[in-house]
């Protein structure tokens, strides 16, 4: 009747999907123009294979349960009631999880701020030092704490930190036994992921009860928990030497907290120190994410999994931080790799290291003495009351034995709000922590029917700490953890260690194969909702009830979007989920009398992860050569089936390529394979391509595993958390982690629920079409940067239509060879123009891959392409000779503000050096300083510090 | 039996008030031995009067119902269960307060991030470029969707902006007639404002039906409204053209939504538009804080009240940004002020015009349309179901008649999770805006009985605006609003600004008199919630009874903090406190039949805002002079009591003073003005100095105002939202604002609840103590700054015993005469040195008012004082003539980084203009680099540009 809109349209409100999306309808129009393609879907049929493009008109409807797209005020309704059918108690289960307060300072300028949030992995140290700084930070609380010298930037969870241990005790020391003894009082989740790692490594995991001595026999080391898993805690010294004596090597998994008080292992001889930090205020999550850690002797440091932070020094020689020993790490020494670790959990290790800042050593110390006295009083007052408490030392936790009446006393706890752990019929078990209270105390003596007076027992009460384990060294001396005490203070120390850095706030991260999108404000508000963030992990399945239906949605709608039968997202990190995946195809050739199987195909371009993933679960590696086109080379991948034909247990293999094609022939590999009797692993980190258009599991993959934090915009937190759920089709779905055939791979059952509503508000956002809107603007941004840049710098691959993918590879070999200037040099002189650098030397050295995703608008992406081409301007006159090899303005990137204030006696312009595209006085300048110059990253492996220097380090 | 702290210890864990208190004991002690006190206790008896001195002992108990201080997870935990009594529902009460969506972009980046809500009000423009740059959008979104070129930068709310436009349009006019004509449907709230701001102008109001035409007779203006109260749209052309037949001047109150779709009042003629812009997305807040909108035809630019922001250029001849034509404003103004507004809803206005960024003229007109369509299609089904609806034309609002059955409707709505306005027991009223959806249409049909298809009533039913009203101008055109759409671009935009400006979570901010402490996370939480967010203010009091209690138990414990019997939270700015207190004191003298006392004493020292609210209150004033030492002249004092005897109203006196110092003989004062038959307003702008240790109330006050936004931590916001409870003794209750005696002097019943949780949590946080030894901390901070400067700078008072109160003032006077360097240079001069300047040139021009608070470490503080020690001996080098008085880096000051970048012909280095005190290279540098230099204000004033200038403007 009318051309205005209806009430339904109205209603519907702008789609969410048109903001998270960067380029507008106008620009889209330019892009397409550029690239000479008349729409997305014209694109779209251009650029990926028919042979594995989803129809519309397909007989099999993608992502049924996947509902339309719904509005930002209705997702926070339907998260809202999610989260009221979650039940938050007092967390008194323990088990490797502790309440905590998370001070709201920290949660609203950490947590809660972009800045921190959207940041990538630090491999750019010059503008990644605020993170670093928190990172080194985080590394100085552990080896204080644990005293030991060597700690990482974190680890995925205790239990992976655990085994990460297991395999650096077995290859740093020095014994040939393949047995590895475990305190049997460790943590039951820490046992089980033991078991996943150990088994396919030929690794013999003896668990034992230590109360008389280590068992008989060889052993390469020895796995001992300070307190044990039942609260009690024993002095390892003794133990520590009797494994020593026989030639192994030690770990202990530690509370950190409790080591305020108690002597830490490093001075009672342990080679090595595990645990989670998880209890320095970072919220519970259900389980995750929280920080990892691992310290150890000096002489291990070259043994470290993860990452390390050390202390380098610049171009003008003032410290600077960047991560050190990079060569240790998996994407250098691929199936030569001793761990597949590439992610840290940055966000909840920065969390950690607040907290111990804005608390410092007495604060921490108080702490701890309030979960320890909480704890003595408790089982004073139950032993008053003829309850029996099993042991006499311990730190926060007891447990009490009621014979017959633990469930019984658990339900009166349970409706007095607090949750305890059911260890059986006959014993409960109590962890106290920074959050007991007198009333809780009274609460659970009302629950086990006993009735006591709290500060009369408290004042009649000793300690409950063995005697001879009272720690008498210092720690946390620092000045850093003595400066920051009020809220001011730590605000803005805050402040401006975010400020050194460039995240996404500020500027476009083109990261090949990274995807780092939008993590919009309502996708991120939930997860520190108390409802969310406040659940333990071992908390009773009805009091989660929000939390599992929020997972069972994502892991349906993300195995329907894949095409595959199932999903688990129990892996914390991609690597993760790709070890997952590779375990599920062993143990199904396993089940079916075909465990000789063991070789895995990697093409020679894939991720180093992958092949260090293939080894961690017991496969040998075979490389595939890529033709020249950058696909794999099919006449080798026949060649290769051939030869190891039996042995052949998979093929692992990232779609679109990693040197962002759509190979045309991907169905012909899948299916060489099957023929052969082997499974097809699709790498999902370049997921982002597909999703909507094309479904790894309908193509021909048997496993994927997914990255949340790339395609389901998880942020990537400053280098993690990760989420890498693993997705399989019908026939492996038995052997997914933790469901029985296979054990867990990750200590907390649902891995890191903690930040899950941040991709389940993703989907129910965009919808199915939303999201391959998504993947075709992304897709289209790529092939309009390669466009755009083609003539500035080659494009190495493409596909056979000449499109590439969604991120595109900009080869300046060439460039190198003739004028000196290095990717490195590029790499740097963007952060002069105010621009983080692509991907570098990956998948090819000599390098940058460029991945601009949908979520950058044209206007940035312009900025960026303008940026390159301003630069190839800088190499020309480089090459004119102009500029000497040695003194121009790629190679003194990055400036800083204070060398411009300093002499000068540079060929070029202060002027040029800072200001290469002209400034805009005023507010609208985007002009970012970098804190440093470029980074020696040799010097400081040489000169290894990995702790927070003294400060004089500082003065120059 | 140990000295191991106690359970009940370690349970209390570290106090709150330990985080808000910067100084750490070790400080403290510092800071005692520089100033030569032995304890707080000491400074306390040494600086503050014996005579005002609350005791512990005393017979009376201080603030008897503030309970202990509570622990963070405490406050939160009792401010959920508060949040957890409010009932929130759909809104449709209307009202002049409509429901909106906050985009979760602007919530995160704007409402929850300190770099906006710590800011200052921007007087130092140099760094405050990003909040002026975000009000200057907010000007051209009034401007523009108005229809009038010139808006202010917001105004408190649309019934104070109505009451501001009708003086403004009694002084711009020519008619000498005392009446002013309002429309008799216009928002209840806005009359009652009008009223009570008429009386004491003696301004006549009329309150008519306009249907039939102007009432007979003068008029110097008038006040329509557009929609009306009622929702009716009418055409007020013919009204405008009559009233100026007339020589009357006009202004429209209008809903800034609406106007996407009707013709603006400033192309129909009205020479003034009002309003509030809360509806872009500003939440309800049970009432406020919102900010309220006032546009003016060219001519009147000079009579707006309030704050400006115009363009004008820097030093280098670059676009800059500042506060234009500031010569208008009650701090220079005094008594001559028309208007004591001092400050604006900045936080508010910046929302509001994010809000238009991210929406856009297309967006903006498609939320009006949908609000439109949802009030159209609800009439037609109400109409269809034989209800009647009381106007045929209307915005988002319709009336309906249900005979007897109004309170049934209601109560089912509201059943259903509506809130209805209940007009009468016949008449409701029912506003449909951004929220509305088809399923509240179908509930509200369903509540009146009536059953309707909204999809076929949609496209049977015709728009119902007036066909001549369709709006043909454009609006929003300028680029802001056109290149932000994707949340990507907007929280980059919004970073930009703010890393422009310097807020206090980058450096401290010295303001005397202003008292910028911290705004904890913990305080600031609370007011994004929905529970306390998203309350009309005329909801049902049981749907409120959370904030209610709240607002209860805020009340008393102000009360009992000051010594006072109530206390009114209604005004929404300590300049509308001033105004209700001295309200109170008139009604009283009248209502004892004094109404002849109408001479207000105040001090020459004053706070401009004293005199002009003096005025707004009818009242004369007579100025008592300042003696030597700062304190108020007694020999004036007793003899301008003498001279004006009977007609002596009231004295308003600072306390402390505003030369920040503790008059010996307050009660002097006061019992002189008492015997006089005077009342004493005690102005709260100094009470940090106050609270905990003496009481306004039991020293001689009968009524001060307090200020949340200094003393009590709701954050400054960049200049707003202020709160400015009235607080006053027995005799004067009955005439506290809104409360029968006395009308009301803001919108909203209780003012700006939505910024209540923030001050209710500091003093749950703080208890009596934590707020007494804060209170000390400042005073001891301002005498520590006053020792160290004392021999750079002369400090201009002190106590009898040689003490400043909570701020000092150092006299530049002298060392500008002798070396040309003025207050400004050495203001400007700290922003290099990445410090916020203290206020300039008040209480005294030409001196530094310094208050450095409680919040302040010991280092911040020292870093300040060494800032200020750095640039005197900058002084020295002019005045040594080492640099010449017009060329030396406190003229030069602020030096931008691209100023460094170009060529350099000053005397002194690039290093001494950009780091004076040397740099700390890397992450721990705490440069700052001002966007733009010095900027000539005159030169603004003399080109006024209000509203975003074309882009070229920015082109240099």
């Amino acid at each position: 009747m009318t051309d205005r809109p209806t009430l339904a349209d109205l209603e519907r409100g702008t789609p969410f999907a048109d903001r998270h999306i960067g380029p507008r309808p106008v620009d889209l129009d330019r892009m397409l123009a550029t690239i000479g393609a008349a729409s997305l879907d014209e694109l779209a049929a251009a650029a990926v294979p028919d042979s594995i493009q989803d129809r519309a008109d397909a007989a099999e409807p993608v992502a049924s349960t996947l509902p339309p797209a719904a509005t930002e005020t209705e997702v926070l309704a339907e998260l809202r009631a999610l989260a009221a059918r979650n039940t938050v108690t007092v967390p008194m289960i323990g088990q490797g999880y502790a309440g905590t307060i998370t001070p709201a300072v920290i949660r609203r300028h950490v947590l809660e701020n972009p800045a921190w949030y959207t940041a990538y992995t630090p491999y750019q140290p010059e503008i990644s030092q605020g993170r670093l700084e928190a990172l080194l930070t985080f590394q100085t609380v552990v080896a204080d704490l644990t005293g030991l010298p060597v700690a990482g930037a974190s680890l995925l969870d205790e239990a992976t930190a655990a085994a990460e241990a297991m395999t650096l005790l077995r290859r740093a020391g020095k014994a040939r036994s393949p047995r590895f003894v475990v305190d049997a009082d460790t943590l039951p989740q820490t046992v089980e992921v033991l078991r996943t790692r150990a088994e396919p490594l030929g690794i013999e995991l003896v668990v034992a009860d230590l109360a008389a001595g280590l068992p008989e026999g060889e052993l390469f080391g020895l796995l001992l928990s300070y307190p044990g898993d039942s609260g009690v805690v024993r002095d390892p010294a003794a133990l520590i030497d009797a494994a020593h004596e026989r030639g192994a090597l030690v770990a202990v998994a530690a509370d950190l907290l409790a080591l305020t008080l108690l002597t830490p292992p490093g001075e009672l001889g342990a080679d090595a120190v595990v645990g989670t930090t998880q209890r320095f205020g970072v919220p519970l999550g259900y389980g995750g994410p929280h920080a990892g850690y691992l310290s150890v002797r000096e002489q291990h440091a070259r043994q470290l999994p993860g990452r390390l932070v050390g202390m380098s020094r610049d171009a003008d020689g003032h410290p600077a931080l960047r991560l050190a020993l990079q060569t240790r790490e998996q994407h250098i020494r691929r199936e030569k790799a001793t761990s597949n670790i590439c992610t840290a959990q940055v966000l909840l290790a920065v969390v950690a290291a607040c907290y111990a800042v804005y608390h410092g050593p007495e604060g921490l110390r108080r702490i701890a003495q309030r979960a320890h006295r909480m704890a003595a009083v408790l089982a004073a007052g139950l032993r008053a009351g003829g309850v029996e408490v099993v042991h006499g030392e311990f730190f926060d936790t007891v447990q009490a034995r009621v014979p017959g009446r633990a469930e019984e006393v658990a339900d009166a706890a349970h409706a007095a709000g607090i949750a305890l752990r059911r260890i059986d019929a006959d014993t409960l078990g109590i962890a106290c922590s920074e959050v007991t209270t007198v009333a809780h105390l009274e609460a659970l003596w009302s629950a086990f029917g006993v009735s006591a007076d709290a500060a009369e027992l408290d004042a009649g009460t000793g300690d409950a700490l063995p005697a001879g384990l009272r720690r008498e060294s210092e720690y946390l001396t620092h000045p850093v953890f003595h400066e920051h005490r009020s809220e001011t203070s730590l605000m803005r120390w805050l402040r401006r260690l975010a400020d050194a850095d460039l995240a996404l706030d500020r500027t476009m991260i083109p990261l090949g194969s990274c995807t780092m999108k939008l993590n919009a404000a309502v996708e991120m508000e939930p997860i520190t909702w108390p409802e969310f963030a406040n659940l333990h992990p071992f908390a009773p399945e009805a009091d989660a009830a929000g939390t599992l239906e929020l997972i069972t949605d994502l892991e349906r709608w993300l195995a329907e979007l894949t095409g595959y039968a199932a999903v688990s997202l129990q892996p914390n990190a991609g690597s993760q989920g790709e070890f997952a995946g590779l375990l599920a195809i062993a143990a199904y050739h396993r089940s079916r009398g075909e465990a000789h199987r063991d070789v895995c195909l990697i093409p020679a371009s894939a991720h180093g992860t992958n092949a260090a993933s293939a080894v961690m679960a017991g496969m040998r590696v075979v490389v595939v050569a890529t033709a020249p086109t950058g696909d794999v080379d099919l006449d080798d991948l026949h060649a290769k089936i051939a030869e190891h034909g039996e042995s052949l247990a998979a093929l692992m293999i990232t779609y679109p390529s990693t040197h962002g094609v759509f190979e045309a022939r991907v169905r012909e590999v899948c299916d060489a394979v099957h023929e052969a009797g082997g499974q097809v692993y699709v790498d999902g980190a370049n997921l982002n391509a597909l999703v909507g258009l094309a479904r790894p599991g309908a193509f021909g993959g048997d496993v994927s595993h997914l990255n949340l934090h790339k395609t389901f915009c998880i942020p990537h937190g400053g280098g993690g958390p990760g989420v890498g759920p693993v997705a399989v089709a019908e026939h492996l779905a038995p052997f997914l982690p933790g469901r029985g055939e296979v054990g867990a791979v990750s200590a907390a059952p649902h891995g890191s629920p903690g930040v899950l509503p941040i991709s389940w508000a993703y989907l129910r956002l965009m919808g199915l079409d939303g999201l391959r809107r998504a993947t075709l603007t992304a897709v289209l941004a790529a092939n309009y940067v390669a466009a755009r840049l083609r003539d500035h710098y080659p494009v190495l691959y493409a596909g056979a239509d000449g499109h590439v993918a969604h991120e595109c590879i900009l080869d300046l070999r060439g460039i190198s060879k003739e004028t000196g200037v290095t990717v490195d040099d590029v790499a740097k002189r963007l952060a002069d123009y105010g621009i983080h650098a692509p991907t570098m030397s990956f998948p090819v050295a000599g390098t940058l891959m460029v991945e601009p995703t949908e979520s950058e608008d044209l206007a940035e992406i312009d900025r960026f392409v303008d940026a390159m081409i301003g630069i190839r301007g800088e190499i020309e006159r480089v090459a004119a000779g102009e500029w000497p090899a040695t003194d121009n303005p790629l190679r003194g990137a990055p400036h800083t503000a204070a060398c411009l204030a300093d002499k000068w006696d540079h060929p070029y312009s202060r002027e040029i050096a800072a200001y290469p595209m002209g400034g805009t006085p005023g507010v609208h300048d985007r002009k970012v300083w970098p804190p440093v110059r470029r980074i020696e990253g040799a010097y400081g492996d040489r000169n290894l510090v990995c702790s927070c220097p003294p400060v004089e380090a500082f003065s120059s």
